[in-house]
């Protein structure tokens, strides 16, 4: 939310949380009003007991509780349509401060509620991400926009992996003191494996087009410097670059997972439109599925283990050509917190890409917390598969 | 943090967000102190221009910073242990401010720091979860209980899958009356479909013992009136769950995932020692792999579609018997944003499982976001499973 409101040029000053109580509401509500001129609060607008949000801050404006028709309609027809039993407790929504402007909620029955009070706003939602921000994209953004007359802020974030952000800083401090001084801003936005960069500048007088091409040259010289790291740019996911890549070569992909689990298969598939290059994959957990899914050699297996260079191919190849995929990408390894060795630490990843021409492998070391290793298997996966498609190698 | 600061007998006040702005720190701190004894602070330290936490920090406290040798030499060891090169940024991570007391980060080289001031304390942290929770379970909290001398917390954590909490509230309102009446707290905590149930009370004079019991002679109400959706207490997983139940009664587990992409599988394989009871899966995204791999009939997928009764259930037989498993979970549906039609909209599930007697499958909606739709669907899965595992269903 703090990313969106700073597009429609509002600055972000502090974001509070408390716990579900009347007093610390208010309190929070009006300390809020000394600093800022629109308050956003969600959570709290629930059918339960601990929900005490709508309450308190109807009493808090001065207002009190009404049925609203068209709201107490648009709840009863999202019960019939979807089958579902109405409760008294969901027709209790539809009971809504009289002063406020409401915000429909198409998603649930907790709907945005819209507060002015000397100028300034509040606007009361629902905590549930997926229906806040709904009812923001849909029309709290809008009226926020004709409320308030702000200079927008242009920002683009470049996205990297592969990188961590000391090294990246290490390789840019010209070009960030060069944006600084120039009055833009850099925020390094760290998770793991991955780093995104915010480069961001006010567009004041209407030069927000000016500002939006200078923030592109300053993104050439990143892409200038570190081409391989660089995936893409604001909320695209590196399995839909790469999704985009494949689509428009006409080309397709499988996988054969073991340490990742499924991880590639999802962050593949939480892309719409992916059935358009993704063809499917295996997660070969067991090695007697490695031998008889994937065709991987019992002999490789009993010689060289299942997390070695020679089964992580062999596994990539077999995807490869039991789903008939242009490309395969194949992970095995010891994401642990068991299973290391002397040889082989917990950490041990190795990732195997096929195509049409070759098959290369390459070992990686993720360290010794599990998640941290599946994630960032799967990233270093798409990422390497990706260069490699743009660099021809496989073909 | 709050969860584990609350189990320590402290009582989370309000949580801030504020820029990496000096001025806005400082205030912070001082509005802070006023209302709470422990004050953590996470985020800033990393080796950037954008990270002023430290200096800042020192300034506020009346100190100034150092190198410290042990800590440098942690960083060195680290750095020559995984190979990775050693910048001067990296070195200086090792400067920290004198009067406070060092909380080792052996997971980064943003170490925790421990300041005092008029019996209250503040506890800097690197902003990486990974880190943070590691310093405050390594060190951390410890040092807190030592400090403060406080009445624990006791409290309980009910998991439940496939309600939601209006249809929970209205069914335990006489139970929730009453636990609110002997002094007790129920907090409702929602994340798509899953609501976790929170029971917590005060242990004073000792009396930890006596809660507890209290606390479960409520659980074991819940329990009996929400058999089915209950799936474990505490930090569990509905997958962890899951895959204990598997182990205990030496049975295995396959998946043929369609809609849900791999999502099964990485929830599965997330949890340590997985690969006891999983075997495998497919994700079977193209009709050909369904065919050709899971050896779904041409004819099915012709007559009744991918997303459909027949399909499904022949997905379970498929994987079950290509990875010579116990069970099997199968997942066809249409995901969205495209694909939905009148008779099948989007949102449409078909979830099949197989056992050594028996196939059941069953249709869901899910409702209009892609990503709910492939989370529920994989928890749905999940704990239906255990369900007919544990009524014999299957056999």
């Amino acid at each position: 939310m703090g990313e969106q409101l700073y597009l429609h040029g509002i600055r972000l000053n502090k974001i509070v949380t408390i716990s579900d109580v009347p007093t610390e509401i208010v309190a929070a509500v009006d300390e809020a009003f000394t600093r800022a001129d629109l308050v956003l609060v969600t959570g709290g607008l629930g059918p339960t007991q601990d929900d005490v949000t709508k309450e308190t801050l109807t009493a808090y404006f001065g207002t009190k509780l009404e049925i609203r028709s068209e709201v107490l309609t648009e709840i009863e027809n999202a019960f019939s349509s979807s089958g579902r039993k109405m409760l008294e407790v969901h027709r209790k929504q539809a009971e809504l401060p009289k002063s406020a402007d409401i915000l429909l909620n198409t998603r649930g029955t907790a709907m945005g509620m819209w507060f002015e009070k000397d100028d300034k706003v509040l606007i009361s939602m629902p905590g549930v991400p997926y229906e806040m921000k709904g009812i923001m994209r849909e029309y709290g953004f809008d009226k926020i926009s004709k409320f308030f007359k702000t200079n927008p802020i242009v920002h683009k974030t470049v996205l990297t992996q592969g990188i961590g952000e000391s090294y990246i800083a290490e390789q840019i401090t010209d070009w960030e003191t060069s944006l600084r001084n120039e009055g833009f801003f850099l925020a390094y936005l760290p998770s793991p494996g991955m780093v995104r960069l915010r480069i961001s500048g006010y567009a004041e007088n209407g030069n927000a087009e000016e500002i939006d091409s200078r923030i592109d040259r300053y993104i050439a010289e990143l892409n200038r410097r570190f081409p391989k790291y660089i995936y893409g740019t604001g909320r695209q996911t590196l399995a839909e670059v790469l999704g985009n890549l494949l689509r428009e070569q006409n080309q397709t992909l499988a996988l054969a997972e073991s340490c990742t689990g499924g991880y590639i298969g999802h962050l593949i598939t939480s892309t719409p439109g992916s059935s358009d290059y993704f063809m499917g994959g295996v997660v070969a957990y067991s090695n007697d599925s490695k031998v008889n899914i994937l065709g991987v050699s019992a002999n490789t297996l009993a010689n060289h283990g299942a997390v070695s260079e020679n089964t992580v191919k062999e596994m990539a190849n077999g995807a490869r050509s039991k789903f008939n995929a242009t490309f395969a990408i194949a992970t095995s390894g010891i994401a642990g917190p068991d299973g290391g060795t002397d040889e082989k630490p917990i950490g041990t990843v190795w990732i195997a890409l096929a195509g049409p021409g070759k098959t290369v492998a390459k070992k990686f070391n993720f360290g010794k917390s599990r998640s941290r290793t599946i994630t960032i298997s799967a990233h270093s996966a798409l990422n390497w598969l990706r260069n490699k498609i743009l660099s021809g190698v496989l073909e």
